[in-house]
């Protein structure tokens, strides 16, 4: 089925690790399942071809394209850059998009940077005010989905309602969720708890075709008592970051634990692949990258310091996202508009 | 020094327990140290007495008295319980501490209901126009006193700069930080990330005579960049009931390792310390509780899972309160008002 076939963009310049863990990633996404799947490389050409001449493509040469970007967009850039620097590597894949040479972009680079080039080239989905990222939390039922982590720090109900939209629609579309349970964080679970922004967005949710289950509070995330999780891109953001700390503060926990107890040496040894289990918990990018959700395109952003198969992870989401027209599905769901109060 | 001499009042209704575990906690406190301390415990006169009479005092039966309240705030009653049920044993026992019967007030129960009963029975500090719930991390360095964690979900600028001010005071009376720094929680380091209120409170807190170290992440609080991070009582709620939610997160996450492999299983056992340790760190009631900074008192609430262990600690963590003349500090470093943006 000839039509299946979709093409992820990747631009291979963004991580912490240039384009060997991108390349990497890719060749893995291409050669490791029977998926339908070509990919194109953006970045230094000279610098990419010679990564893929590293590895085996076991017959898929013809799935692998490059197309030159002469910049890069680093971390300690400014966000705007993304927008600003015309041929930088993020700036020509989200180009490459809408020109409809591919159907996804995933990049391991500047989140901010990777947002600004796309609202600047492929701009938003109908319906949608304003994008929001999306990150994957563990949790005791599998992953919770939490939204906005950072695009939005100060938000409208209706931004909220509409991350709500979206994350369900990508809870089901994505990760398989029947009727995804939509929380929306506050600090209690009576509507009447939290600021003017969650107490007006809570009664804009009861009004919406969601499995809304109402606030959800801090404790709720990890046990997972919603699958989508809705919040303002200040507080989303504090929480990832403290979330993405815990790893370090874990891992530093065990060493000093172990340089201070032979026994507790041979327990750490032992329960090595938890320990590394539980550091990769708290890795986002392990679940397939971060969702952009609400542009005008289907983009997902990894960590900077991804590993080849966080990126092979985050292709095939990507790829699956398109698979399930994950956009035109939030456009529909948004296509009636939102409900607002005064319509109560 | 008869002059030292302090009482500490404890709400002895409060916690999941009932009165066992806060008359342990009071016996321990009176016992275990040569400290100059009475104990007066509020509540059941019958319970609290039973209670008493299963300890040896060791000589120490003289410090401690019984004050009886007939009603008790439950966990899941309204806060305003705490100000409405004159009888219960957190407003005798804060009436009490006015009434100057004894120094501090400890309670294992209600928090909300606490800081009810403390702006009724007490009031605020000069200068202070809200009173917040300050609460220990774990952090890479020691501890990091975060506030507000849930008093004040909407604040303004001057609170959160009063809130800085009287973390300072607290860090350096009663955790020994020579110069503590305080740090702004926002989404990004530099002064203009965030919102209106942590822009505005940003240039508020450059103009303040404290250690301000600027903006901090979700990130630097596991890290320790900052001995108090001051936020509205919105995230800090969320980021507490988060962290709080982690022992839980780990202690399973450690069980359905050692279900899935013999080896982790011996693992599990010899890290056992580790564990135990890793699920206190997140338990903030082993540092001696969270003190109400900014009421005309001394108030520490426990949680109400606390141990006697954690209730000792809270019972002298309050005494250090006073000894150190803590909202004598506050209300001094308070008195010529905070600056405002109108005086740059």
């Amino acid at each position: 089925m000839a039509e299946n076939v979709r093409t992820v963009i990747v631009d291979a310049m963004g991580g912490d690790h240039g384009p060997s863990v991108c390349v990497s990633g890719a060749v893995q996404a291409i050669t490791e399942r029977d998926e339908a799947l070509n990919i194109i490389l953006v970045g230094d050409e000279a610098q990419i071809r010679a990564e893929i001449h590293k590895h085996h493509l076991n017959g898929h040469g013809a799935n692998i394209e490059v197309v030159h970007a002469a910049e890069v967009v680093h971390m300690h850039d400014p966000a705007t850059d993304g927008m600003r620097k015309k041929d930088s590597s993020i700036s020509v894949a989200t180009r490459l998009h809408k020109e409809g040479r591919g159907d996804a972009v995933v990049s391991t680079g500047h989140t901010g940077a990777f947002m600004a080039a796309g609202l600047a080239n492929l701009g938003r989905l109908p319906g949608v005010s304003r994008p929001a990222i999306a990150c994957l939390f563990p949790s005791e039922q599998g992953k919770t989905l939490v939204l906005d982590v950072g695009a939005n720090p100060v938000c409208k109900p209706q931004n909220l309602v509409e991350f709500g939209i979206m994350g369900s629609v990508y809870a089901h579309e994505v990760m398989g969720v029947e009727s995804p349970r939509v929380g929306l964080l506050s600090n209690g679970e009576e509507p009447s708890k939290g600021t003017e922004l969650t107490i007006n967005s809570h009664r804009i949710f009861q009004l919406c075709k969601l499995n809304f289950i109402g606030n959800i509070e801090g404790r709720d995330i990890l046990r997972g008592r919603a699958d989508v999780v809705v919040c303002d891109g200040f507080v989303g953001n504090i929480m990832l970051k403290f979330a993405e700390s815990l790893q370090g503060f874990l891992t530093n926990a065990v060493r000093r634990q172990i340089s201070s107890n032979k026994f507790s040496h041979l327990g750490a040894i032992l329960m090595g692949p938890f320990l590394r289990r539980m550091k990769k918990t708290f890795d986002y990018a392990e679940y397939g990258g971060a969702p952009l959700l609400g542009l005008d395109g289907v983009c997902t952003v990894c960590h900077g310091s991804s590993s080849p198969k966080a990126i092979r992870n985050a292709i095939w989401a990507a790829k699956q996202g398109v698979d399930h027209h994950i956009n035109e599905q939030i456009a529909a769901a948004l296509s009636q508009g939102t409900p607002s109060l005064s319509e109560e």
